[in-house]
């Protein structure tokens, strides 16, 4: 299974006109190599993918990979707004040598199941990339039901699904649901940092992380703990970061990410603009919880 | 006051890889130009404005601008993701001539209030242009605060909203709302077919038609009837109209002018996909509801 244990979704950095700063991706890939992880999903939703230009995503893409040379697998998005351009995105990555495709159902029109469908198969045939379906309602504004990830499935260049991890309760039977609608070595994995945990414990097969974007190694020491069987040391590191997910939770993550690693001098980077940088208050909140939890790499 | 009365938005015609078919932008521009609509609401949503290059945008905002030579007021589409972007497609509008530029929150990563504010300021400050505020939760997945819109309204540039029309029994509270926070002179428009006739009769300055678009004429009609103080028989006309305003809740108002477009002869057009045209029994019953009406202008 390509796709289990740590992924880890970096930022992106560009400047404010959206050009990628690849000396920057190349040091958080290279970060993220020596930490081991088990996959690098590079422009993720943190990754800032959909603020940045064909040609910049491929600049990024080929700074990474040459970077790791082979190390670590890399899961690129190639999601887009229009099916020409995620189809034109996934076969850059094919011929970069990305280990698979990370396929969103961006939308401004409100789109169908079966819209959807018709998108993921377009971009399956016309790239031949092995493709993750990336379920993020909070920011693509469609909800897969298990059924159309059931049919997804079944096309073979779709391998796995990357689902936003519900409330630790509600775990149990969001894995039972997927397990009965997709084939043996379908990879089922979860994103929502705060609650991924519990899904890895639970049965998941990857934790798409972006804490450890940043911080590679507290978040494999948790994967590690799961993969022990010792599920009481991953809660308690998990616990541990509690002050963490509460920023993420207030100001989303990729906001307390980009303040962090500025903070802590990791690289210079803004988001893209309309999202502005942490300030005043929130900022001095993200540098506290990052001093008491002393959190460096 | 610019922005009153009716403006028809009518789709943007173009090919399978996004390139605008001019002929038919032109085409479609003449018959609004024709049946004098107050303004011309070009590259809405239903204009696919999204999902078109900046150059591709240029080419229609100028044939469109050519073809009613100054007699009607074209108001242009000129959101985008990246504040950047924006601004560029503001400054293009402004060089070309369009009397307004209707600017969404397009959003990837959710936004904050003051993200929103600052990116309205930044486009109205850095091209000029007048501003409408287009305000469409459900494709941007931004919520305006009445008390946004009133911060907003105060900056020179922005002289109108376009909000969508809530059920008709909070329309007047929706209005009381936004004009307790306006300055006078300041435009409140809807959009929402259905309920736009009923935010007319209850005062509302502008509506923002895509039925319009295709259809001026009963549009026309509609609000001449609502200005010669005759609420009945605006009611009346929209009430026969109900057929279609079912389509359009069903499949959405972009899908279903589109296929008409399509059925009539009007001009041939697809959206863009992963947008998929309606086929089998929905686009029949488009055709029904069409030839029940009788409606071809």
């Amino acid at each position: 299974m390509l796709l289990k244990g740590l992924s880890a979704f970096p930022i992106t950095p560009s400047d404010a006109e959206g050009r990628v700063d690849v000396a920057a991706v190349r040091k958080l890939a290279s970060r993220l190599s020596a930490a081991e992880v088990d996959s690098i999903g590079l422009l993720g939703s943190t990754g800032t993918y959909a603020y940045l230009t064909r040609s910049e995503r491929r600049r990024a893409l080929e700074a990474a990979l040459d970077e790791v040379g082979g190390q670590v697998p890399v899961l690129v998005g190639v999601g887009a707004l229009r099916t020409d351009e995620a189809v034109r995105l996934a076969q850059d990555a094919k011929a970069a040598g990305a280990a698979a495709g990370l396929l969103a159902p961006v939308s401004y029109t409100p789109l169908t199941e079966n819209e959807v469908f018709e998108h993921f198969a377009t971009v399956a045939r016309e790239s031949g990339l092995s493709l993750c379906i990336y379920d993020n309602p909070s920011t693509t504004h469609f909800r897969f039901s298990p059924a159309l990830i059931g049919r997804l499935s079944r096309l073979p260049e779709i391998i796995a699904v990357k689902s936003p991890a519900p409330e630790p309760q509600a775990i149990p039977r969001h894995l039972a649901e997927l397990r009965s609608v997709v084939p043996d070595g379908f990879s089922l994995g979860y994103s929502v940092d705060w609650n991924s945990v519990e899904a890895l414990i639970a049965g998941g097969h990857a934790w798409y992380s972006v804490l450890a974007g940043l911080f590679p190694r507290i978040s494999m020491a948790l994967v590690q703990a799961v993969q022990n069987g010792d599920a009481a040391e991953a809660r308690r590191l998990n616990e541990r970061l509690d002050p963490l997910w509460s920023l993420f939770r207030e100001f989303s993550s990729l906001r307390v990410i980009y303040a962090s690693a500025d903070l802590l001098g990791i690289c210079r980077a803004e988001p893209p603009r309309p999202i502005l940088p942490l300030a005043g208050d929130a900022r001095q909140r993200v540098a506290d919880v990052f001093k008491a939890l002393g959190l460096t790499d």
